[in-house]
């Protein structure tokens, strides 16, 4: 994939002197592992959106929450900015690090602390991978609920910051909802506990408002998850349209219908002939659009389920509705939509994945909206989404070395998201603002509202030396890019936006 | 029931001229109704928690957004504090007007705007009763799940600010977990909209933040909820114990089971025999305890449920287990439930009614450590709680015009509150703090704590003018109030704490 943008804020950020800061941390915490040279800062220049890369100045591998508190106060006191990382598969450069910063890899706090089966909790270090968390709980018959496709490699530190969704949080929530408990350090390395194991805890929800802040509020050194019961039995309906607009209806019925179900993904035409070449799912390769709907409870719940939505699919239009025969054909359905992306991938030398969020009655006039805007820039568009919560993946197909064609797909990208704020919906459902989408939260919020998130940072940060540049952009940025979506997407000051 | 505190905070509230703010007001709100005179002011000097009093300055009742407003805008600039209220039947004192301050009474804002049953949402103003919503979805099979016992007469605005539960809370959540967006003003006046319809937004989550924050952040002027589909059957299940212990591992036992009661509530033998007394709903009047649990969902699954739940108190060591025959019993055994306070209220001439909440596995522990402390303080205490989630309701017995008495009483609900938190558990479950437990927050947080709570508030409300003395204690209050969970109930400086 190519690279989208260059843009950095180190310029903005004041020099620091690297040899003296290593000598310090040195000195003052000796057995903290530390990368400085060139050759091993590479592998940490970017995370899961490869399209920005930068050279952190330092690697810090703490072991023990000592030594990043130590990191921490030092930090602190010489005004060097603290980016955190965990596994590093982030999609929107959340963890994108800093020249004149410190890239804290939490990645070794990798210990599960406790699996309480009574209390149906995990408590666990932040560099616990998602799935692992769900095997350790697996003997007793619970499991993590939310799921991002990452979940083999990402780490609970990062869902946390991220607010991380997945194909099951239609029924099941995003992180926010399966979270009691954080232990966290503040900026100046102080020790806090946000949540309790208890339903509720008294004053303001800072476990809320800490989950999906993306490293800007402090750094997560514990977590303690709810874990869930599995799924006596889970089905699948593999059903076909020949309109994403039947389609989108049928999502909007079936949640009518009084229905949650586990997942509810939609795939078009472009999407379902990429992922039949690749994976051989047994899709239906003439059909514009298909819906995937898995129902899991108790055996008997999900039978009479199965029965109703398959009545609301072809009242909707189906033109043919498919119960998978068995767990293999189960598990070769979902094959086909978790591999949809590098399916995708197999068209196109780049593709540029989006991530909003609509309300679903929006379906299909959005997804009209979004094939009208890809004929208007001469671009295909592929749509595999979590449809049931409206949470849209547009792909735009594009190829960087085509001249025009890759600001094509960022102008294109841009109206996809101005869309969707448009309609009631959000810039992005699971992936994260980050560095990516930071232009576009001037488009989301009004300069009132990001006021108020700087003075909320203030309140955990005061000189702003987490993750700076990530999430919130400043009123400065804003008014400079105002004139983006105006001018569709033409920069007016180039030169200024890439600082 | 006798008044418990007097103490005030306006002593340390700079003094407003009555007279000029009114004349203010008069001038540029000439279309506000306000009220100013003693016999006026009198209905509004507490909210449902009637042991604290205090005559508010001015009551305004405004129809309109724009009257809101203009009413902060003048607030703001002239520094007179603001206390909201909406319907006034919160447990903890949050609405407790101020001498030196404004009390703001949203009632009248009292329109449901828009039922979206295809999107299952609400949109409502924040005067709407709780029940309403569901009066006004029932056409649409749909209802909105937080139902705490006021819900004939307690608004929504008032839920929100004080993150609300209920009977049906462990399996359907808290407010903040059925809520999508709130309009709201800042103290200067300014509109802000915070959450999305769509199921995530970018940025912090500002709308779970101001959920429960008791109207420190700022006034709700619009709330859109989330709509449940009514489930199709509900069966409850009565079990009996001859220990509170064998009741309490029971519990522990339903949810290790995997199994999600639509509610799941405990009573001791003192509950269940005030509740007989009163209501005559069939309860064992010989057990120790008894639990009420309620099944719900699709016809075939809650059979099962019934079936396992049964077994499962079997084994826990119930003596019988009882399902309520029909609907008439069904609603009766609840009726029992749903009075048990005011039936406790008959066998004592006072009575104080606590919320904490614990992890489930305590609830044997704690329930005993409840027994021995009454005991030492030769107090009786009557146990009436939603046991699923941990969420206690013990009420301690008195009479006030016994000398000690009403001393003892406090001192015993300090120290069941401190148990509570000494489990892992909080001070609070859904009655929120107020200015009842703000005391308590001192043992609930340390002051790095504290002190964030502090920064965020002031990032919402510099000048603290939103609902002072009330949620978050100042450190100088907890600095003194520190020694008296040492010295046993004991205020080291009683006189300063009336301030």
């Amino acid at each position: 994939m190519n690279i989208l943008y260059d843009e950095r804020i180190d310029g903005a950020l004041p020099d620091v002197d690297k040899a003296a800061l290593l000598n310090l941390l040195h000195q003052q915490v000796p057995d903290l592992d530390l990368l400085w040279r060139e050759e091993e800062l590479k592998p940490y220049e970017c995370d899961g959106l490869s399209a920005y890369r930068t050279t952190p100045m330092l690697v810090a591998l703490p072991r023990r929450l000592e030594q990043v508190q130590k990191l921490l106060e030092i930090c602190h006191a010489q005004h060097v900015p603290v980016v955190a990382r965990g596994a590093g598969t982030g999609l929107s450069g959340g963890a994108l690090p800093l020249e004149k910063g410190v890239l804290l890899v939490m990645a070794r706090f990798n210990n599960i602390l406790h699996i309480d089966p009574a209390a149906r909790t995990a408590r666990v270090q932040p560099g616990v991978r998602n799935l692992a968390i769900s095997q350790a709980a697996a003997p007793f018959g619970l499991y993590y609920a939310p799921d991002p496709s990452s979940q083999i490699a990402c780490s609970i530190g990062g869902n946390v910051a991220e607010n991380a969704g997945g194909v099951h949080c239609l029924k099941y929530g995003l992180t926010v909802h399966n979270l009691l408990k954080l232990e966290v350090l503040t900026v100046e390395g102080e020790r806090l506990t946000l949540g309790s194991e208890a339903l509720d805890s008294p004053g303001f929800d800072l476990l809320a408002l800490f989950t999906g802040s993306e490293g800007l509020l402090g750094i997560i050194t514990e977590v303690t998850v709810k874990l869930l019961p599995k799924p006596q039995v889970a089905k699948v309906l593999l059903a076909s349209f020949d309109s994403v607009e039947k389609a989108g209806r049928a999502v909007a019925d079936i949640i009518a219908a009084g229905i949650i179900p586990g997942g509810l993904e939609m795939m078009d035409n472009l999407a379902i002939r990429a992922a039949e070449d690749f994976i051989h799912a047994g899709y239906p390769v003439d059909a514009e659009a298909i819906l995937l709907c898995e129902l899991d409870g108790v055996e008997a719940d999900v039978h009479d389920d199965c029965q109703r939505v398959r009545e609301v699919m072809q009242q909707a239009g189906a033109s043919e509705v498919r119960q998978a025969r068995d767990e293999a054909e189960r598990v070769r359905f979902w094959a086909g939509r978790k591999n949809a992306f590098p399916a995708i991938g197999r068209l196109s030398p780049d593709y540029y994945c989006m991530d909003g969020t609509i309300p679903r009655r929006e379906l299909p006039g959005v997804l009209e909206g979004i094939a009208r805007l890809g004929a208007e820039h001469g671009l295909r568009v592929a749509n595999v989404f979590h449809a049931g919560d409206g949470n849209m993946h547009p792909l735009i197909l594009f190829d960087a070395n085509q001249p025009g064609e890759l600001a094509r797909a960022e102008a294109l990208g841009g109206q996809i998201l101005e869309l969707c704020v448009k309609v009631g919906g959000s810039i992005t459902g699971e992936h994260g603002v980050g560095r990516e989408k930071i232009n576009q939260m001037c488009a989301q919020f009004n300069s009132d509202e990001l006021t108020l998130f700087h003075a909320v940072k203030a309140a955990f940060d005061p000189q702003g030396l987490l993750n700076p540049g990530k999430n919130i952009p400043t009123l400065h940025r804003c008014a400079e890019f105002g004139a983006m979506h105006i001018h569709a997407g033409q920069l007016p000051f180039p030169e200024l936006e890439r600082f």
